[in-house]
């Protein structure tokens, strides 16, 4: 008999872990809506809308802010590939997977890397950036706002700063950051910046926010040579997206349904009381994981309120201790990257994902474990103390 | 007051163009079933189902058979990104849009290219094909299976003999063909071949299909200079849908359940049931149409039957028709691309949108049109017509 493909029933997991995370009803309804034409007038508004609101999470005036017909790799990209030529000098801030698969990107490109290395969990040194900045002209600063392998947040500010004082682009990634934490394009001074769907957006992975400033489009439509990828190639793609709809590509429609809808959804709720949301929640989870014993990754003031790296206490098994979150619990967490293999556990916070039932089940789940395994004196440590933050802070 | 942004209400098309075409309802229910995450146990095992089901309607044993992140085009860049090398001599037929692009494309990536032309409507002669070949060492012979853009069927097997013959891999566009006539890639010796998921698949855009045989990996593994794109590499992106699941980047997981639905729906009706059908209807559209007084722009024999090229008729304004197809139908069709500009319309019969119903229902909307305009006596004539194909083939 032939083979029998069975109805897709994919399990309800808590999505805890560095993305996808959970995503709301109303954007996986909204996916669902009937698909019609890439140049339907009535699809033309929902793109003017998507730009829209966008332009709102980044909190940027930059015309051209569109999602990118790919996942958040398909964005950092598209960055390179419009504005790198051969040979231009790139500095790259690494700390983390993020910022060596910058790195991996622009050399394909023929850029000419300089990286600046920080251990994975600390931010990259100002100085050290300083320093790399000296030998010549540069076309880029990148630097990951969030790494989401390690949990680290990269202050902004001084990097700009000095990368404007040496005439190059600043160029960030915002894939973890946006949607949860500060994202200012505008006021930050961020000539290129991109993120994923599948993060704080809790919209489901397959497109990525870009947006390009006045200078990145200025070097875009003085470049010496044509833009190495067809499918990325901005100076076309922005023709689609702007007043002139000239036909690129297909654009995803569902899948811009459902961006539309996620956004939507924050615009309702406010950034300014997501952004609380999420730290809040962050507060609490940390209060809960330190009441159960473990640490915490990264330095307080530099964590990440989405992505919460904590240590792998000494003498459990990483993976037991995941894949039974996973198998009795049904709670997706990460495990830790290249160097922090099964040394950390990353667990998000993002968007939908970010609740008090999330950190109070999480931490429950988790403390059960940890005692199962000896490495909790007491199982509900960590959901008393949440708890507890919940009830005094509201 | 701040302002509103409306729940999301896109209007219920009749898709009728080059693609997307109407989505299966099952489609648009999978699409929007609870998000799980990208190495989730459950997520590799849909991961498996949907490449075995895209080796059943690609015909192919091929191993490595993936629906790539991104539309039809980046499943195109795919294939050359990964297979050319700077210099490498491609020899490509160009004979509508989706020709051209492919040449714009491997010039981006520094191939030398030879174009082989053709009038847009007639297929590339296999004389002039040979011809090209003659010049030295060839790294691709490429050719559109079904262009979009003029409706006409490329025949492939003499080309493959050559493209073997001269040395080279062969390449095919089946982004409108498949799933809607056949293509058998292991039959036809095609070595890389790439798709999209709206036209006759019935899944919204925002995957391509793409399998690459014994040959094209061969070449891929043994390229003297990396693959100049990130996203794209196939070496890559292989590990993490071979048994290494190694995380590349996170992959569209709700799309990947709209292409794994409108795979099983295949898989249920049968791609002989399926090849029939849109034949059939093919049929009794082209009769409808001529009943009208129409001229189809392809000769028949070499027709698409999932998008008809039929000409406007003297004196008819084409996008007032189309417009009005849009406004008081709800249907929508294409108009003419590039030195088509307003000389024929692209009527597309697609997956889901290939039926009797559409068929009838455009055939009277049309033709009640063309009267209003003074271009048919007739306004039922294809109504009639069509109608009765059905009544005598039932």
């Amino acid at each position: 008999m032939a083979k029998q493909f069975e109805e897709l029933n994919p399990p309800i997991r808590t999505l805890m872990g560095p993305g996808p995370s959970n995503v709301h009803p109303r954007v996986l309804r909204a996916l669902s809506a009937p698909c019609i034409g890439h140049l339907d007038p009535d699809f033309l508004r929902i793109m003017d809308e998507t730009q829209e609101l966008l332009r709102f999470v980044f909190q940027t005036s930059n015309r051209f802010t569109i999602p990118v017909s790919g996942t958040g790799s398909a964005a950092m990209e598209t960055c390179f590939v419009n504005i790198v030529e051969p040979g231009d000098r790139v500095v790259i801030g690494v700390n983390g997977v993020f910022g060596t698969r910058m790195v991996d990107n622009a050399r394909r490109l023929g850029a000419e890397v300089v990286p600046v290395e920080a251990p994975w969990g600390e931010p990259i040194s100002e100085k050290k950036m300083e320093g790399s900045l000296k030998h010549g002209p540069v076309k880029i600063v990148a630097v990951v706002h969030a790494e989401t392998s390690t949990g680290v947040r990269q202050p902004l500010e001084e990097v700009e700063r000095m990368a404007h004082r040496a005439g190059a682009l600043f160029l960030v990634d915002t894939v973890t950051s946006l949607g949860g934490t500060e994202v200012r394009v505008d006021d930050w001074g961020i000539d290129a910046v991109y993120s994923g769907t599948q993060k704080c957006l809790s919209c489901p992975p397959g497109l990525a926010p870009l947006s390009f400033g006045s200078r990145a489009l200025q070097v875009l439509d003085s470049r010496k040579h044509p833009v190495p990828s067809w499918y990325l190639d901005m100076g076309m793609v922005k023709k689609y997206w702007g007043s002139e709809r000239v036909y690129h590509h297909t654009a995803p429609i569902n899948m811009i349904y459902g961006i539309r809808e996620s956004l939507r959804i924050i615009y309702e709720e406010g950034l300014e009381a997501r952004f609380q949301r999420h730290f809040d929640n962050h507060l609490a989870l940390v209060e809960g994981l330190e009441a159960l014993g473990l640490q915490m990754h990264v330095a307080e003031g530099l964590r990440l309120p989405m992505l919460n790296t904590v240590r792998v206490p000494a003498g459990v098994d990483d993976f037991k201790i995941r894949k039974a979150l996973l198998d009795q619990f049904q709670i997706e967490i990460g495990g830790g990257l290249g160097v922090l293999q099964g040394k950390v556990w990353r667990v998000g916070l993002m968007g939908h994902s970010s609740t008090p039932e999330n950190v109070i089940y999480f931490l429950g789940a988790l403390g059960a474990l940890l005692k199962a395994n000896g490495a909790a004196k007491d199982a509900g440590a960590g959901v008393s103390v949440a708890t507890e933050h919940y009830g005094v802070s509201r």
